[in-house]
């Protein structure tokens, strides 16, 4: 009996571990590229160090808020009616601790690494073509993808394992593990919103300045906000992303096995058929366990072929990968569990995230008819351009919840609510490959804009662009996943959230009504502050690059090297004070709704967040790549080409855009998942016996 | 006992006879006054021949789908399972063509008159200044008012009354009235979509070749578009906005009577205090009769001064309206129900209505920070400009949401459900006057169009200008007022549809999260239909624009009068043909949700696409509103003024904020009353014995 516990968790925690020793091969391989080009060194240590300048001033910033929270979760421990709650207590505010630290280690490395496999692609590109640039942007991906994967991994079966041991009662290890998966969700706050800020400051003020102001093309070596730009990527694309996909990772997970202690037909396996409880709970561990090294199978036959076409590559990975999980699933299915139905979640999750991806393609790529009309209407001016860009966005939300709908529906006729659950580890089974090949984007955005800076040969540009035009497809599909996988594992939580509370939330109660006002307007504030912040931060750079001009009117002449890290530093800053407003508001509006508003009030505050912020989310994700691609298919000489007043109003709508699909739209994956994670966190206290909210003190007045 | 019931309907039917006998008087004193100058007379005649040909069209669309609707009531009423259900059966039928048909009649009256004040306000100004256009507008647009409040009421006590006079039972006319306020909410839909559709278009139309192509002023007789232009004011803004909140003023007090219906405490009074329960039934209806009067009072006083300040006037109007309003609930709920709590719920209402609506004017107003920021953010672009302006939009979500959850909290708290109807109920009181203002709006309007196309005296224009200028806030206030009416009556509504159903819909039903993630993208697809519509209206425009000017080029030169009507026949026509399809989602989206996902997952759309709907329409409208305005603020002499980048920045954010503004944003209102009040209409199928959804058989097969 204990071994048909043990042997499963040590199994997952030797793949987690096997994921990272991986990990440090692929890192070494990469730092170990040989960096021959001065000029190309120089920048790319510029890059990697305001990267991590930037990150280490980060974590500075969220350590209190850490520390904080652990202290809290430690002495709300203490409270005697709270004994024994989920995510409460000092165990929990250890794992929370490591939840942290964990994320923050894969956000480390990954960013390490793609600040050093810019450069070397870029080197690659030169020395071996494209195969081996795409090699080396590909494995720099896969460092922040397996990262990811294995630390998450080894959180969670790690902290299972060992509470088991210690406790030997399962259900001790899932009530902690939400205090890991706050841990992970706390990182992905700062590192998204921060991140997002940041890297279309950087963006938006260098283009502003530069390219309309200077005319200077982009990318160009006298623009001092170019470095800060290309830092931008990478906290933005690698950092952020990477801490998004870790947490809903970990809460998919941990979503599943609450799913089990919660779901009356499953706990009460526990009695009757103890052994198929067990494996009901190690299911989607194990399935885990099994993509993370399906992960590693498929980087390693990417990296041992030579590729002539990256897109394709990237495919191969993303369908090894899946086809090993399908596999894995259905084996386990009818083998381990002996239930056919859970591999029809996971699969369906499976499919739902390459639904999405393919959805966001279709609506953002040229190849399809809504970016073409994009593209014309900007003929017409900047006005229509934005009102078709605003239409397409809006209207590919449509097909986005019809999959989401699906899913969520076949998933709970075969599984129930654990089905959910399942479908959300599903799509996140291979979440080591999708990492690897959304990560690979910034390296290859990099790599090109180190080319160009360094004046490396002209083909090398066009190695690197055929790679970084790619990066842009699979960022729009990366998207895409992260609000599928986001909307699944806040779900799962919310579902959890209900049946924790033990209250009926019922949609004629004024509560619920008020909380889901409420809910619904946070990601339009949120949204609005983040846009605000962009806009502010791009100002000041704006101002730094003008004054640089003016004071040494030789930057311009190319005679004298700007002073980047001026730059860099208003970035690093500005995004770090204006996360803060929003970040504050995400974590104590769920506090203040339960205490105001209580269980059932918070419950509505959850879910009227959600499908706010789902719509939000697509719709921005969407409108900003359509408006994107649509400017890059005018430059591709349609309807004038560069330069045309279409262009012209093609950039207004890729302006506009930007923060939409960098920073705000990204922003609402967080925002849904924090919430709900601190809501099941302090669910214990607001379903304590005596607990009376502000409304039912109010009301015992009347 | 009989006469507790009958004194207080005769006397409402009394009301509201009155109110329309003053409406006649009103219409006779504006069509009385002289028109005496052949140009204003033409240019007045195509506008209102125009206006009324649309309008004859559109009626003549409608009517398939009254019959239709007419008669899927009546056969389902010989359904045995469905006998006696609300909403259901020839009865319902009747009183729902009976809604149509007031609807309508108020929509014609208001056109009608709206579109002979116009050139009378012109013509006044010139000859009596100031106070005559003044009272011209004010009468033009208090015909409308006073017609919305006059039929609403006719159509609502004068059923009761019958439908009592023949059952003897209080409940009958109420299980008939939903009919009623189904027929208000079909007209709503086709002439609040269709008039926003047409007169975007025709204004979006005109603007692009008249102003920014052929380079002549707005309103210049030589834009074969200015017409339908002058049209669309009047469509939209007098047609469309008086169906909105004729719907919403029935459906509140249809929504107060069923929560006495549905309330156990208020029910139970029927049998221990039958005196005590009629007057709850009654309360709302009275105080809206009151608040007729009240109307009338506010426009006789306002008629008989000479104003000088038209923004003094209107507040005068309005004052003078809540004042009475105010009193009157205090006296009915002292001295007539005996229940102060009562007064409290209508107070708030009313005073909710004020509040969104002074919070639109501080997101929308040139005097607050908001404008003067995106009019500062038009220096640095396009793209900065419509970013600045979504900021605003997003963020004057919170306010108003926080203005909504208080008054729902408050009059739950003092009147449980049946609170948060009179609430809405307390809000559209005075809707006679809220409608007066706001109709004037178009009136004036209109009357400079005609001012500059008939080449009066410069100093009307000046006249006519001051009136317009205190119209476009009066617009935005009654745009935040429409919204907040529509939000606490469809909120009553869904209240009343989760008691009908009968069922618990609770957060953790899969079918719930299914529909609301359904119905929270509804608002968008909506939206990117109907400004997808403008689009492709105003691009027609454009083409016959372009071509009149081709083959006639004496036009330009004002040798020859442009053909107007051609011009008139696109909108209408591509207005008529591009509604049909929104109009059918709404239409079919809640029957489909309710057997496809049953009574609790068509709770959950209703509830999603409201808190969507209403997050949108806020954000839409005072986005809009804000463009608007700091482009005139920027026209008035502000960063660089006219002619400058920065108002070519500002045109930019008018163009995207118009569709926001008049069509997208207004029809949201529409969007979730109509699909409220349907689902409340099958409700009765839903909860039938033996009735199976769509979900329930599949789940029946596993």
């Amino acid at each position: 009996m204990e071994m048909q516990i043990y042997l499963p968790l040590i199994l997952v925690v030797f793949a987690a571990i096997i994921t990272l020793g991986y990990v440090f091969v692929l890192f070494r391989r990469v730092s170990r590229i040989a960096v021959n080009d001065k000029r190309v060194g120089d920048i790319s240590k510029h890059i990697h160090d305001g990267a991590m300048t930037f990150l280490i001033r980060e974590y500075k910033l969220i350590i209190p808020f850490v520390l904080g929270i652990g202290i809290v979760l430690t002495v709300l421990g203490f409270i005697p009616a709270l004994e024994g709650a989920e995510g409460i207590g000092w165990k929990s505010a250890i794992c929370f601790v490591i939840g942290s630290l964990f994320s923050a280690a894969a956000g480390w490395i990954g960013m390490s690494i793609a600040t050093k496999a810019n450069a070397r692609t870029a080197l690659k590109a030169r020395d071996d073509g494209m195969s081996g640039a795409l090699n080396t942007a590909f494995s720099g991906g896969a460092v922040l993808g397996l990262s990811v994967v294995g630390f998450g991994l080894l959180g969670l079966a790690g902290i299972t394992l060992v509470a088991y041991l210690i406790t030997g009662d399962i259900k001790a290890p899932i009530q902690i593990l939400t205090g890991y998966s706050l841990g992970c969700s706390m990182i992905a706050l700062f590192a998204r919103v921060g991140g997002g800020i940041y890297t279309k400051a950087a963006d938006v003020g260098a283009d502003l300045v530069g390219k309309l102001e200077a005319g200077i093309p982009e990318d160009d070596p006298r623009n001092p906000a170019t470095i800060a730009d290309n830092v931008g990527d990478n906290v933005g694309d690698v950092a952020g992303m990477g801490s998004d996909l870790t947490e809903s990772y970990v809460g998919s997970i941990l979503s599943a096995l609450t799913m089990v202690l919660l779901s009356p037909d499953l706990l009460a396996l526990n009695s009757t058929n103890p052994s198929l409880f067990f494996k009901y709970l190690l299911f989607p561990v194990l399935l885990c366990g099994i993509g993370a090294i399906a992960s590693i199978i498929s980087v390693i036959i990417v990296r041992a072929k030579k590729w002539a076409d990256p897109h394709k590559a990237l495919n191969i990975a993303t369908y090894i990968a899946t086809g090993i999980v399908i596999a894995a699933s259905i084996t386990l299915s009818l083998a381990y569990v002996g239930n056919w139905k859970l591999m029809i979640c996971v699969i369906a999750g499976l499919l739902a995230g390459v639904g999405i991806g393919f959805i966001a393609e279709l609506y953002t790529s040229d190849a399809f008819s809504s970016v073409k009309r994009i593209a014309k209407e900007s003929t017409t001016g900047h006005g229509t351009n934005i009102i078709s860009g605003i239409g397409v966005g809006m209207k590919s939300t449509w097909l986005t919840i019809a999959c989401l709908g699906a899913v969520i529906a076949i998933s709970y006729f075969f599984g129930g609510e654990y089905g959910i659950a399942l479908a959300a580890v599903g799509m996140l089974s291979t979440v080591g490959v999708t990492v690897s090949v959304d990560a690979y984007g910034p390296i290859a955005d990099n790599a090109g804009g180190i080319a160009e800076m360094a004046e490396l040969p002209h083909e090398v540009r066009g190695i690197t662009d055929k790679l970084d035009s790619v990066g842009n497809t699979t960022a729009a599909i990366g998207k895409g996943f992260c609000i599928g996988s986001a909307t699944l594992t806040s779900l799962s939580f919310i579902i959890s959230f209900v049946k924790a509370a033990g209250v009926t939330i019922s949609l004629d109660d004024p509560k619920v009504l008020i909380g889901m006002l409420v809910g619904a307007m946070l990601p339009y504030l949120f949204s609005a502050l983040t846009i605000g912040s962009v806009g502010r931060a791009a100002n000041k750079m704006v101002d730094e690059v003008r004054s640089q001009y003016e004071a040494h009117p030789e930057i311009l002449e190319g005679k004298m090297a700007p002073d980047y890290n001026k730059c860099i530093d208003i970035s690093t800053k500005a995004s770090l004070r204006e996360m803060i407003v929003p970040g504050i508001i995400v974590l104590v509006s769920p506090i203040v709704a339960g205490f105001v508003l209580g269980a059932s009030g918070l419950g509505g505050l959850l879910i009227g967040g959600l499908v706010s912020a789902i719509m939000l989310a697509v719709f921005m994700a969407n409108a900003g790549g359509a408006w994107d691609n649509a400017k890059k298919y005018i430059e591709s000489g349609k309807f004038g080409g560069k330069g045309s007043d279409a262009h012209k109003a093609a950039i207004t709508g890729d302006t506009v855009g930007d923060p939409f699909k960098d920073t705000a739209g990204p922003a609402m994956d967080i925002l849904i998942k924090l919430m709900s994670v601190i809501s099941l966190v302090i669910v214990p206290i607001l379903s304590t016996d005596g607990f009376k909210c502000l409304w039912d003190l109010i009301v015992s007045l009347f």
